[in-house]
């Protein structure tokens, strides 16, 4: 059983529900990971890894996640938890408010850890940033983002709905893919 | 020789003339420390001195630091080197400008290690956020940040009137005051 290390219930509903369509079962084990200050969610991600695995011997699955604007330089980015809680989504909407530029993408990274080798998938899904944020769904920046072919944002999505496009879910299959071909 | 640990040659300036004024001498050692996410500084600051401590056997001096907007729940706080980087001084301006509540502060923690005893000293400046960034002097968001009694901002003032007020004096003197007594 791969333990999918998390504070966050939001990436566990949704990456547990991912990984379980594919057939793989994963456990939640709530622990906070420290994560590095770095532009790159790869690098966060690694950072986790390299902590845990020190401590660790089981097999584990991390996942480090950011919003990137692409007018503010990937603003929030890999701090994309703690400007939602400062900031917040009306502070990001206001860094917006006079710019035409909507471009944006979510990222997930997961890294595995199984048996005692390291492993990173990474997961793009590209959009743009709402004028105003819209539906319930979801968390952190989801009321304000709208995948690229899509009308919904990601939180007036259901959960299947976000499943069906979002970055996270392109990790966990790419995670899913690997584990099957072993 | 205490080794000041910092990959910002600002920081290095003025700690290092702030020190040299209390007869203390440190080395430059440039070296990028993994900084941990976290929201206050203390713990920034703990979590790269433990790391350093591990690898290093050599007394050092590390400098944490953030500028803490109240109006923005302290934004950008310990993450003030990325904001700057990214949304930079005009988007700090920006989120603030329908805010009257203009309230902020700089901290510096210092963190010395000595003789394998880890000790921290916190320096705290509170002041307000200009309407507009004015001078070119000191780094990051000292264009617009007033020194509470100031009338310039950070940026406008010389190295040795910054030095005179600043959070980063504060707690060199604190650090200073404590080698004396040893």
């Amino acid at each position: 059983m791969i333990r999918f290390v998390t504070t966050n219930a939001g990436k566990y509903r949704e990456a547990s529900a991912l990984l379980a369509a594919h057939g793989i079962e994963v456990e939640h084990f709530e622990l906070l990971l420290p994560e590095v200050q770095a532009d790159a969610i790869e690098d966060v991600a690694a950072y986790s890894m390299k902590v845990l695995a020190e401590e660790a011997d089981f097999d584990f699955l991390v996942d480090d996640s950011g919003f990137f604007v692409d007018a503010l330089k990937g603003f929030p980015g890999v701090y994309s938890s703690y400007v939602f809680r400062t900031i917040g989504i009306a502070g990001v909407l206001s860094l917006l408010e006079v710019v035409d530029k909507r471009q944006a993408r979510f990222e997930t990274v997961m890294g595995l850890r199984l048996g005692g080798e390291t492993h990173m998938f990474r997961g793009v899904c590209r959009g743009t940033v709402t004028r105003e944020a819209r539906g319930l769904g979801g968390f952190g920046f989801d009321p304000i983002f709208v995948p690229d072919g899509q009308e919904k944002t990601f939180g007036e999505m259901s959960l299947e709905e976000k499943n069906a496009v979002s970055h996270r879910a392109s990790a966990a299959r790419q995670v899913a893919e690997f584990l099957k071909g072993r």
